[in-house]
């Protein structure tokens, strides 16, 4: 008999016995509903997990119209309005933003939460200066500079939940009240949720988890004019916003708070920007308070004898998984959707809970299971390429959520995941609980380390920007690689060179001066100081796109002399550049046309370092030695199994560990190999649907010819560790 | 019998016969020596002006070694070295410079002219810090900050003029002494070569214009440790420099003169750089100095009843013919080298000077005339690509430089010589010496303003950088253009509104930061106030590349809404942009596809722009309109007679008047058409050399249809003026 368990699957009253024979076949050991979806009381008695989604901040309708002022706001900033002349300048609050979703906060003090800034000169206006026009939802700058643009950052009450607006928009929901977000940091609705909750747990003994979706301040997530998307930051603050609470904050920093922290010139402090002061200063104390909160939560759940499981996205804010007081909050369980290798980790990776679900694509939602959509080809790509990852680091549960009767009725779609459950739970009992073998420790840097782990160059639904694939590609690369991937930020490097010593390769990824690559942080000595020694000592450091960029002192990389690679942004043009030819090695033997993504323009070669590709007088990669160690430039590298063979051998060239590359190793990079040392066994896994052949490398590098079936995974058994002095 | 005159060729003791048929064939009225080469005696009795080539700086190496002390000099800097760990760190001064070329100069206190710059934290080092060991040319930093990289700015000795050394590599000469320049600054040489030319004069009565190539500073130019350019600025002043001018210099400020005002962190105050306030002083201070003692020379000359004519170029540095001190000089003329249409145009607008002068390309040099060169093609090119600027504003000469026997021996290129000998002539009758017909002024806005009329973007040689072309081609298409071009700095523009209301249309060009679109110059809100003011009142803005470009306030482009454009440099990744359609429009109309040169990356159009133009996301072309006025944005356009076109017709749009372009005007693109009040006439000149048919429109709009042959100059008669009601 099959090995059944660690499945999640939704349901709905719509699909009663079917669910049933599908709880048989797949092996599903809990069911839950989702927004929109209702849970059949005869299902559960089903011998599965019962989940119930739970939602703290919306669904009360009722509540939040008796408590208007507890209604959850967020912080919005007006486009840029130039005043042609000296007559009043009049900004109209809501002509960008959608009136079912948005309304101006005019109920707290605007003077006080209110900024107008002369984009300009980049001042705040005094109060004095300008009026707000109620029924127009206008303010009105009463004698403005000529020609300068004024922007308004106010505050607005969410009258309709991003999510459920979501939810109702993609699903073409008719007569559905709009669900209206309250805060439950507020006093009156704290005491009022928490309430509810306890009645709630009393009156569903048949619940045994509580799926929270999700506590208490959604990511920034706001409608246009016309009802479209707007500007969405999975990451973002903006929406964690009300007088009372910014109150405590000043309070506890001990300065007066400015709209402007948030609204970051309208830029929003959103995950790309390097984060404030006074922004990190917000993070945290929320980080800390909402930690606290979602505690009391998580113990009512506790006291009623159910876990607590937290979906990762809608009303996450505040929680980051990686920040520092998430362990305090007790949570048995994370739950996030899987949209490829780096989502994975960003789930698996979760430290302090008992174990993480995976919740797989496609979501079953009519956007996708249509006539036009192609579900099953999402559900296998989603299978394939979340894999790799899984075999670092295994989620500890696998689900599904949507309409049930879509999957059910979709052909040949129950089939598939049916096969999916089985091998994840056949990887799972392979991997065993103890670490997989790594090579080495790879360390990402940038402005937020560990707390957004596996999340930066990462949007909202592993959906890339034209900006962000190329770098992308780096961490989906990483999340199935045997390494260890630690992330760090520049204060932790700054302040201590002993957080480098446990890499033996650096990375710093991003276009030039986002938080991502860094921007003026390189102009910091200690920083220079420690990567520059770490390099010299004989590590390795890659650079991906601008890294290190910041104009300063002569150079645009302020590692340039360590990448052997700088940018001519036109200061240097009166300076002859000779280095123009392209060098054979190691890293790029067997890669005929790279793809590098996105442009990056005018990287040249500084002497001494070695091109190895380049597109128009645009170096593309290059490598360079400084001290005893390596360094390797890309300027960017799209993920494919191609390129990210090509990223492997690039780090085992920079931790100069090139002749140690042929152990755990297959020689056709469509497939990847894993050793787990708990287990004692060893994976070989075609990443592709097609016969791969290929030539395996064990522990000892001793090869094999092998040959894979499409999308096979290969389980063989190893006693002994890769020996040290292997040179091949 | 045909027209003579205003034609100036070289000569030399090998070409003697034939140099007195050319003279006749060419209607020749001026021969002159050059560079390697010698005026027969005989010769001088030619009814022909004779030029004599004269060096005021090199050609005396017996001086020269006799007043070492008085040898040019140079400011230059090593390139960046690490200090690995606490020991002595070693930079060798020499290693990336060619030794026969340059010295350092350790005669002066190297402590006040010297500098080690620490390049991580920017600061100077104490003096104390380091030492110089003469005999290996190398300074030792005794206790350096381990990794921080270290450069040393130093003064050298130019042991080798650049010019001569350049023509001495290009003509492999052989056997012959470097000259050594001398610094004509200094008192001692000062004497000297001003005595030295009075007895010259008084020895050379046959001599009528004395050509000066040039007076006393030499461009940057400076070779590696190969003998190869390892730096050029052709607009250079790092080579103006000793102690002795340095102190005169710190006088006059009052502030302590420093290496970096030069050196400029190692981009050296190149003209792509926005200058320091340190460098305008400097500038300011040499081009008044150079003015002062460039007329003493002059002067000398005139007393002997000869004319004083100054090369534009070689050692020209501190002359600037824009700037403010040039009239004072009393120069007679100045000639220059053309390469196209705006280097005729840096000639031939030169204000203050009874004549100017155009040496055309080829050089008769063997680096073209040889097996392998084209120099009939170089030089049809060389005269097609400056006619059209000619038609705007005439030099009252043209010449050639180099060996004659060359162009003699070179088959059928003297033949093609009489021609634009007799074409110029023609052209120049025809023009008259009254202004030509203008439809309206344009203004370019930089930081260099006047002073670098026609010469931002422009490189030695007029040959184009990666990085310039796309730019240069936009001054290429202005140089013929029935247009009056004023070159406006952001400090007058700053300053005062009234400049601006002498423009129709503004343009700013150039990559972001770069002195060419004016960086932090944008956070000025006198400037923004200005221009937006400018805009709005009915003119037009023209954007290029990365206009108006200073990240500040929530945009990147400070001009945004006025372009209707920004440039996503990763901050504003979380908004959505919507605006991607590409609209039909009265410029774009009859273009297909437009090579738009170099990409600008992330560039998106704001709402209510207008996109023309796009690839891969990337706007390359958009329309906007601001208060009553308009803009165009391009992200490049390099020269060719389609897009010279498409730029015409966008600042008949962005001024508002694109219903009079039907005026002066030729439906075919490859024919252009200007009009002059002073003679009556209008011409059209065919640009290609092939047959071109088009319809021609004439002042009142009347149309014509007309077929020109190959490079045909068509002449025609015209009475009244372009009418201001005209609508087409």
């Amino acid at each position: 008999m099959k090995r059944k368990g660690q499945v999640t699957l939704p349901t709905d009253m719509d699909i009663i016995q079917e669910t049933k024979e599908i709880v048989d076949r797949l092996g599903v050991d809990a069911i839950r509903d989702c927004d929109g979806t209702q849970m059949p009381e005869t299902l559960k008695h089903l011998p599965v997990k019962i989940y119930s989604t739970y939602y703290t901040t919306r669904k009360d309708n009722e509540w939040a119209m008796k408590n208007r002022d507890e209604i959850q706001q967020v912080y919005l900033m007006t486009r840029f309005y130039t005043a042609m002349n000296e007559d009043s300048l009049f900004i109209p609050l809501m002509s960008e933003f959608y009136s079912e979703q948005l309304k101006p906060n005019s109920y707290d003090d605007i003077r006080k939460w209110w900024e107008v800034v002369d984009r300009v000169t980049g001042e705040r206006l005094d109060p004095d200066k300008w009026l707000y026009h109620e029924d127009t939802m206008t303010v009105e700058i009463k004698k403005p500079e000529p020609f300068h643009d004024y922007t308004v950052s106010f505050l607005a009450y969410i009258m309709w939940d991003p999510v459920h607006m979501y939810n109702f928009i993609v699903n073409s929901w008719e007569n559905v009240e709009h669900q209206i977000g309250y805060d439950v940091r507020q006093p009156k609705t704290q005491k009022y949720v928490l309430e509810k909750l306890r009645r709630w747990l009393e009156a569903n003994p048949g619940t045994d988890v509580v799926r929270f979706t999700t506590f208490f301040h959604q990511f920034t997530l706001v409608f246009n004019e016309k009802g479209k998307e707007k500007f969405v930051d999975w990451f973002g603050y903006s929406a964690s916003v009300s007088p009372y609470i910014l109150e405590q904050f000043e309070k506890e920093v001990g300065y007066t708070f400015r709209p402007e922290f948030i609204i970051d010139k309208g830029y929003h402090n959103n995950t790309f920007r390097m984060p404030s002061k006074e922004f990190r200063d917000f993070m945290n104390f929320q980080m800390r308070e909402v930690a606290k909160l979602t505690k009391k939560f998580v113990d009512l759940c506790h006291e009623y004898g159910k876990e607590a499981m937290m979906f990762l996205g809608d009303h996450w804010i505040g929680t980051e998984p990686f920040g520092p007081y998430f362990k305090e909050i007790g949570l048995d369980a994370v739950v996030g959707s899987v949209g490829n290798g780096t989502t994975l980790r960003l789930i698996s990776d979760i430290p302090g809970v008992k174990y993480t679900e995976g919740r797989f694509l496609p979501y079953f939602f009519p956007d996708v299971f249509n006539e036009n959509g192609n579900p099953l080809k999402e559900a296998k790509e989603n299978w394939v390429t979340a894999r790799r990852a899984i075999l670092r680091k295994p989620l500890d549960r696998i689900g599904y959520g949507g309409y049930l009767k879509l999957a059910y009725e979709q052909e040949g779609f129950i089939d598939y995941i049916e096969k999916v459950c089985d091998e994840f739970r056949m990887l799972y009992d392979n991997i065993g609980s103890e670490k997989p073998y790594s090579h080495m420790t790879v360390g990402i840097l940038n402005a937020w380390g560990q707390v957004r782990s596996w999340g930066t160059h990462m949007v909202a639904h592993a959906i890339d920007y034209k900006q962000t694939y190329s770098y992308a590609g780096i961490l989906e690369s990483l999340s199935g690689m045997p390494f260890d991937v630690k992330f760090l930020s520049f204060e932790e490097v700054m302040d201590s060179y002993e957080v480098l010593e446990q890499c033996d390769v650096i990375i710093n990824i991003g276009d030039a001066y986002t938080a991502t690559s860094g921007g003026n942080v390189w102009d910091n000595p200690m920083l220079i100081e420690h990567i520059k020694r770490f390099v010299a000592e004989g590590k390795g450091f890659i650079g991906v796109g601008e890294p290190t960029a910041s104009e300063h002192q002569g150079r645009y990389f302020q590692m340039a002399n360590v990448l052997g690679v700088n940018k001519e942004v036109g200061f240097s043009l009166s300076t002859d550049k000779y280095n123009w030819d392209i060098h054979d090695h190691f890293i790029t033997k067997g890669f005929s046309k790279i793809s590098f993504g996105e442009e990056i323009k005018n990287i040249y070669a500084l002497d001494g370092a070695r091109i190895l590709a380049m597109e128009k007088h645009n170096v593309q990669m290059a490598v360079n030695e400084f001290g005893n160690g390596r360094s390797v430039y890309f300027s960017g590298l799209p993920y494919s199994f191609e390129n990210s063979r090509l990223f492997y051998k690039a780090i085992f060239w920079a931790a100069s560990k090139e002749n140690r590359i042929k152990c755990w190793f297959s020689e056709n990079y469509n497939i990847e190999v894993n050793y787990y040392p708990g287990t004692g066994k060893y994976c070989l896994v075609n990443n592709t649907d097609i016969l791969q052949e290929t030539v395996i490398y064990d522990g000892r590098g001793h090869k094999e010819e092998l040959a894979l079936k499409g999308n096979e995974i290969m389980w063989k058994h190893y006693e002994r560790n890769c020996s040290d002095n292997l040179t091949v």
